[in-house]
C-alpha cells in the first residue's frame, strides 16, 4: 500500500472523502462523564460508530445512543483485540463512509497507541484527528486536591508507564526520578514492588511521598497515601488494582535533607 | 491565623459554609472554548465571580455572562497581580459567600500555582476543589496530529517549565532528556538558545526532532517543525512567541544511531 501524505490524499483520493468517512481519536478523559470535553461530546453525538476501550465509563457511551457502539477493550496481558485488528476495523468503518469515533480513556496522545491508528488512517488517506482529553494524572491530582507540580519542590512532571512493549528493556527508573520531580506512573500497580526497590536502590529516599489514586474521578475512586518504602505493602494491603496512577514526589527539599544519592553517579 | 484541616473546619466553621462560599480551581483547557470539560462549563455557569488568567480565551468567558469577571492576569516577569494578591481576592470573595471560579489555562495541577490557592482556601476553611483540564501539551499533540508518546521510541513524557522561581537554579536539562523521552517544555521560547545548547552539550543529538506549537487549539495556532540544533534559529525566524509548547523527542532509535553520549556520565 502506497503511503501518501494526508495533504496529497486530500487532493487526489476524493472518493473516500466524498463518502465522508473520517476518524476521530477522542479522549474520553479519566472516567467521570462530565470530564469529557465539549468537542468530545460533539464528536460522540455526530458519530455513526464508536469503538471504545475497557476503561471508558458506561455513562460516556450514553452520549451517543444513535451510534453503533463496539467494544474493543484490551486487558493488559490478554490480547482480546490486538492493536492491528483495532486499526483494521476503524479503517474499514471509515472506508464505508462512516463517521468513526475511536474513544480512548484519558488523552489519546499519552500512552494511547494513537500512533498506530493515525498511521492506519493515513495509509488509507482517511481524514483523522485527535481530540485531546484530560489525562488520568490530572484527575488524580484533582482527586487529591493537590497540584502535580509544586513550585520550589517539584517543578518537573514525568509520565511513565510500567507496561512496556514485550521485549523492551525495563525502564531505567534511576534516570526518571531526580530531585524536583513528580513521577506519575501509569499502570504501575502490579510492578510496584520492583519499581520501589529499583528507585530506592538508585538513591531515591524511602521517605519520598507516594499517593495512589485508583479509578480517579469515578464512583470506584480509591486513594492511598504512603511513602516509597511502604508503597508496595500499601498497594497490597489496600488491594489497589489498575487502572491507577501512582504519584511519587521526590521534592527538592527532601533531596537536600537526605543523604546524597551516591548510587546515581555510579549507575549512570 | 490558625490552620484547621478542612474536615474539622467543615464541622466547626459553619457560618462560612452556610453562606455557601466555595472556590473551584477550574482548568480552562488549552484555549479553544470547546476543549473545556462539561464540569468546567457547569462551574462557570454556576459561578458568581470568575477570576481569570491572561491565557484564557475570551470565548470561554462567554459561558458565564451572569458572573462578575475579573482579570488577574500575570505576564511573565511583570507582576501586575502577584500570586499573594490573587490568593487574597479569591478568599475574600468566597468569604462573602460567593461561588468563586478561579479559571486557569490548561490544567490547574500543571504549573498552575494551584498549591498557593488551595492553601489559602484551606487556611480559611473554604471548601475548594480542582476541576482538571486538558493541558497545553495534549493540545499541542492534537494540533500536530501526533501522539506525545510513541511505543518503542518515546515511552516517557516529561513536562518541564523554563520559567522557574527567582533564585531557583536553572533546571538540569541533562537529567531531563534521556533516550526514550519526549520533553514538553512550557514557556520555553525565550530561553530556547540556552536550552538547546545545554541539551546538546549534555549529549542529546542535534538531530533530535523538535516541534513547536504556539497558541495550540486557538485561531492564533502556529506550528514549526525543526531539529534541536536548529530550534533557536527556527523560533527566531518564525517569530514564535509564548504561550508555546516545545516538544523535543529523543527517541530510542536515535540514541542508538548516534554517538554514545559520553558527556552524560561525566556531568552526572
Amino acid at each position: 500500500m502506497t503511503v501518501l501524505p494526508v495533504s496529497l490524499a486530500d487532493a487526489f483520493l476524493t472518493p473516500d472523502r466524498r463518502k465522508g468517512g473520517r476518524i476521530s481519536l477522542v479522549g474520553a478523559g479519566p472516567g467521570a462523564a462530565d470530564l469529557l470535553t465539549l468537542r468530545a461530546l460533539n464528536r460522540l453525538q455526530e458519530a455513526e460508530v464508536v469503538f471504545y476501550d475497557r476503561l471508558v465509563d458506561p455513562d460516556v457511551l450514553e452520549f451517543c445512543p444513535q451510534a453503533e457502539r463496539i467494544y474493543v477493550g484490551k486487558e493488559v496481558g490478554r490480547h482480546t483485540w490486538p492493536q492491528e485488528k483495532i486499526d483494521e476495523v476503524i479503517v474499514a468503518a471509515a472506508l464505508q463512509g462512516r463517521r468513526v469515533v475511536r474513544l480512548k480513556s484519558g488523552d489519546p496522545g499519552v500512552f494511547g497507541r494513537a500512533t498506530e491508528e493515525l498511521a492506519a488512517a493515513a495509509e488509507h488517506a482517511i481524514p483523522v484527528e485527535i481530540v485531546p482529553g484530560v489525562s488520568a494524572a490530572s484527575a488524580a491530582g484533582a482527586a487529591l486536591n493537590r497540584s502535580l507540580t509544586e513550585r520550589g519542590a517539584t517543578d518537573r512532571l514525568v509520565f511513565a508507564t510500567a507496561t512496556c512493549r514485550e521485549g523492551d528493556e525495563t525502564p531505567e527508573w534511576v534516570e526518571v526520578l531526580r530531585p524536583g520531580t513528580t513521577l506519575a506512573l501509569y499502570m504501575g500497580v502490579r510492578k510496584a514492588p520492583k519499581i520501589a526497590a529499583d528507585l530506592i536502590a538508585a538513591g531515591v529516599p524511602g521517605e519520598a511521598e507516594v499517593e495512589i489514586v485508583a479509578s480517579a474521578s469515578t464512583v470506584r475512586e480509591k486513594i492511598a497515601r504512603t511513602c516509597l518504602s511502604e508503597m508496595a505493602a500499601t498497594i497490597a494491603r489496600e488491594e489497589i488494582a489498575n487502572p491507577a496512577i501512582i504519584l511519587i514526589r521526590y521534592a527538592k527539599p527532601l533531596a537536600q535533607v537526605c543523604v546524597q544519592p551516591v548510587g546515581v553517579t555510579a549507575q549512570a
